[in-house]
């Protein structure tokens, strides 16, 4: 999907909502438990209940790995049922030398048909450009994250600068706004102004909303373009955890439409 | 495996090689091709030809995953196969929000039986630290990597340090040298002598020797401990693709017992 399309995904739906698909064996309504595939048959269910309210779904790897095969298993068929109408990231948190960024590559954009991955920027350059090197693949590499560790490494100072805004700054060399975004984390509202210069053009994978507490209000009200949004906000336990019952994907799909009837009066 | 278990190992061995099986099915030998699992029938090879003369086997995930399923299942076939007389070491390169990193801790201390997971730091101590409350594993976490790219962040100066500094003295304070270790590249041997100082305890996890150039005699000399070795140097392509050839478990055995052999040097 590239950035025209994803941004007319926006603007047609009025909508800035990526559902992150968490699935966590443990969580979900009981009744699944006895289906075949359980974890696919959540994510189904979630999917038919909220594909008109997003324009993007997230999967966090590390619940279907931590399933073994069947987990990625699962993960295959996900991303096959979510089909190309959304973009699909698979946040997976990748990033290692050069010839293995490229394994990862291939595992994320050709066996399983990923339209992003999220990457850690650790290991520098040669770990990240494999990925960019897909024309028509997305790059989200991890600027300011939303958890509380964040302090540790990215919010030290770095030089003159901020750890995360030195990894802004030179990330932001190394592809385009159409080829690479940046994970920031909802519960950093007080640097979004601050980040929003550093990266202009580039959009921002936002989870942290709901669960982790912080505020759609506040993102958007300094973070979106004016024509181009630039905002992914990503909500996953708020959503496909709304309810334990048989009700869930009703209830899945209620507050997914709360998210989207907010983003759409700060789209206008 | 605990840590005096470890050394024991490296001493009755006279040994403190790691082999790294970053198996990529267009360059095993093309015999193996017609077997069912190609690549578990390259691994069981190379590891009934070397496991007498190394302490540990590491499986960079990247491969696997990008043969898909099929990839996934070898690398379970594999790690089950090596058994509990060798270190096992998931070079996963994971890290994530506290309850993403549990999951992913499930996906390689449970769901498959890895010993130990290397764990990228950007994210800070709430990504670390599920991987550290398993009593009988260990975390590896990259410090110092051996890779050009290391220059844009790790080698950037942070405060009084540099960034790479920083992250050894902060990650060190989580846990303790009997369940965590670092990632320190080969072909970093100028800095090993401070990294030493440093982490005055801690084993490291070295790759980069062979194919990428770093010299096991530099890190030797400047880095292994007394009694306790502190050291588990990697290779990976110069041993296992060192033929292409029906012999090529031959070969790796002999390239293995090259540097067994030079290590029994350092460790006298």
């Amino acid at each position: 999907m590239t950035r025209q399309q994803l941004i007319e995904q926006i603007y047609t739906k009025q909508s800035y909502l990526c559902v992150g698909l968490d699935t966590d064996l443990s969580k979900i309504p009981p009744h699944l438990l006895q289906q075949e595939d359980p974890v696919f048959a959540f994510n189904k269910a979630i999917i038919d209940a909220t594909q008109d309210l997003c324009v993007s779904y997230k999967i966090n790897t590390a619940f279907y790995e931590a399933m073994g095969l069947a987990g990625w298993q699962a993960m295959q068929k996900t991303v096959a049922y979510i089909g190309n109408n959304h973009l699909t990231i698979a946040d997976a948190k990748r990033g290692d030398i050069g010839n293995t960024s490229t394994q990862y590559a291939k595992a994320f954009y050709e066996a399983l048909p990923f339209d992003a991955i999220t990457v850690a920027p650790y290991m520098g350059e040669d770990s990240v450009k494999p990925f960019l090197e897909y024309a028509d693949k997305w790059t989200i590499v991890l600027g300011l994250t939303s958890n509380n560790g964040a302090k540790d490494f990215e919010l030290q100072t770095c030089g003159t600068q901020l750890l995360y805004e030195k990894v802004l700054q030179t990330v932001a060399t190394w592809g385009t706004p159409n080829n690479l975004m940046f994970v920031i984390g909802a519960t950093q509202a007080s640097e979004f102004v601050n980040i929003r210069k550093i990266a202009p053009q580039h959009f921002f994978l936002v989870p942290g909303v709901g669960f982790q507490g912080g505020s759609l209000k506040d993102i958007s009200e300094t973070a979106l373009l004016a024509n181009d949004c630039g905002l992914l906000v990503n909500a996953s336990r708020a959503i496909i955890y709304a309810s334990a019952k048989e009700d869930f994907a009703t209830e899945a799909r209620a507050i997914a439409y709360q998210y989207q009837q907010e983003m759409a009066t700060y789209l206008k």
